[in-house]
């Protein structure tokens, strides 16, 4: 086959025009095709760490304040409950504090994941964090249910008795700490799949 | 400024030997390159998933089987402990066995993103899943970990005595239940931020 060459008639004038304009809108149209969806998310992530970050100082202040004082007492006894009675209500009180604090402070990069939402690192940062704080808050909210159902019921089998009889106050607001922290649990647990779908390619 | 045209001379042969190569060779390497390191991490992923089936079952095996009956009994009492008289081991081992069921379930899906690295799906699932079963086991490791806790120390702010004076091989097996359980924990944790890095673009 004869090696011979085909004479392209590129219009200079028209090509630079061309090129001043195609390019840029391609990308502007990929850009916020993608960029578009994932800008929805990362603004419905941003309500929902709102959202978590209350239900979190809401559990871990209800805990704080459900302190029960008996209106009857003795000349030596005077009958009180309060969170620091038991140990794995210190704990929920201090991790579910630690999640909320670490919510205020995510607060900053998922407005970064707003003003860009194709950027990877800010997004992959509060995945991983989300994923631990989603651990511990789990943790705190598990521990607790368990010393609170306890509270309610006892337990025959180990002469553990319940509680609430005497305080039921107290028992209502550890109950209710209880709920809220779950409430958190579930927000981070979706924060979490939030960050994996911005991440994947569009 | 007077239009005219510029003659660009491209060699007819040439061009299409070029066009044969060229771009799958470019878009081989760009296929290796991100698929490579991602088909490292779906291996890992494989193997992590397999030890937290193990880690999982023997939790939920141990604290099945960690009845203990005292030497000692009178006519009419024997002392025996068993996980099935606390709710909270119940749920344990309920709980963990679901995890580990899903941890088998979850390995098919994990060899696909060995075979194709850069799929989107499978690796989403497997995030969202993995989460979810994250969630569940922290819950019920934590949960069982409180009641443990009880056992070993008691509270004399309840009036709960603790029972592992008494029962020692019940606790130190629904201890090392517990232990086994958070490492499943951990190796669901990092399962979740190991997808969320699959995920992202390269």
């Amino acid at each position: 086959m004869k090696s011979d060459s085909i004479a392209v008639d590129v219009p200079a004038e028209s090509s630079s025009v061309i090129k001043g304009k195609a390019p840029l809108l391609g990308l502007a149209r990929d850009h916020t095709g993608s960029g578009g969806y994932k800008r929805g998310l990362s603004i419905f992530d941003f309500l929902l760490r709102l959202a978590a970050i209350v239900a979190a100082l809401a559990a871990a202040a209800t805990m704080g304040t459900s302190d029960e004082t008996l209106p009857f007492f003795t000349q030596f006894l005077q009958f009180e409950a309060s969170y620091d009675d038991l140990p794995t209500f210190q704990f929920f009180v201090v991790a579910i504090a630690i999640v909320a604090g670490y919510l205020v402070l995510s607060l900053p990069f998922s407005v970064v994941t707003i003003v860009r939402p194709l950027a990877v690192a800010p997004r992959l940062l509060l995945l991983v964090l989300d994923t631990a704080a989603l651990a511990l808050d789990t943790a705190a909210a598990s521990a607790a249910a368990a010393i609170v159902y306890l509270a309610h019921n006892g337990n025959t089998n180990t002469n553990w008795l319940p509680i609430c009889q005497q305080f039921g106050d107290f028992c209502q607001k550890t109950s209710g700490a209880v709920v809220s922290a779950f409430a958190s649990v579930t927000f981070l647990a979706i924060l979490v799949v939030i960050s994996g779908v911005s991440l994947k390619r569009p």
